[in-house]
């Protein structure tokens, strides 16, 4: 099983020990999602560029931040699982696209042409 | 290698090839992170949370919540990469904290209780 | 002065006695708005539609839904400000722009017309 | 009467001509208040904090930061009045607090005590 799998299991698990499937439908779950990206972003909001490159060196932020990225994983794993997607699939499909639409010649270096990875 | 590590090379790559690194540090990830998860919000916001939980059945909005998956995932991914942090392992070890904090039998069923996953 | 001139000068003061006009850059005050609209969403994350109706009506939560609206409406402000973004023009350029592409006719009780306010 | 309750009663009207009353609980207007935050930060998320500063004299760019802006605005007066919250006298008091927090002396040139405004 892979690791995402597991993950996937044990947050469905955590859920249902405690009654909670009940909260979990789709738009909470993704304003869960959403709450948890804001307290992401919180961490790094007064950081220049470079801060933010160094964060995890920083024996107070470090952590900080690993924390906040569990949490975004946690819930989005958990809304992908609540909508039967399979979140890396996903992923490769739209990366697929957008190598379609940001080919290598046109899209090298030009920050205007980023609209997706 | 694990699925994730097999796309956390992907976008690697695509972010290498287009020479798009030099965008990638960790602020400007977390807001277009940000701005993914708003899309997916935008998706679901006007639906009443049973229509959410149908949502993937309609054949108009079931792809597009699945794309919007896909992006939040690309970018969740690449972030972790850049901050040098494993998705999974975050996440589960933010699991087991809230097991400790929302022991099964403190918060069954309650949403009070419910401050994170 | 109305009453958003009077508040937009509060904050410009506010930011100006502690010297904090360095971290106001638009990308970084826009990550604050992010932040705080995300801790807004997590105090009616987990209610149902009903209870989010009547949230203002709780002792516990009704102030602190208050305080999140409070701390959006800083950044918003700020942001404005710094942008040299008149709020109430845009909003209802905005609006305007709405009615004509969802007319009363067309857009009445439909949600799916319904991807800008 | 002040811009803000004027416009609060024009996007009022709007909801109500269109019948669209029904959508907007307080779930769901947080959710399209995030949704638009997250559009805000996509225009701002690959530029660096001085092309940002300058993002406004860009002609392409200016006229969508403005209209996103607007539209931030738009949701968070609407959840505002369903909420029955006076948007300014909320922020007005939430940085009275942050004085009391982050005293002049305290906090001056400082981002570390910047958690709010």
């Amino acid at each position: 099983m892979s690791s995402v799998e597991e993950l996937t299991e044990r947050v469905r698990a955590f859920a249902r020990e405690r009654d909670w499937e009940q909260f979990h439908t789709p738009k909470n779950l993704a304003m869960a999602l959403a709450g948890e990206v804001g307290e992401l972003l919180a961490e790094l909001q007064w950081l220049t560029p470079e801060q933010s490159a160094a964060v995890m060196a920083d024996p107070e932020l470090g952590p900080r931040v690993r924390a906040e990225i569990g949490d975004v994983t946690v819930y989005l794993v958990r809304l992908a699982d609540v909508l039967g997607i399979d979140l890396v699939t996903a992923a490769l499909d739209k990366l697929s696209e957008a190598g379609t639409r940001y080919t290598v010649e046109a899209a090298r270096g030009r920050a205007d042409k980023i609209k997706d990875a």
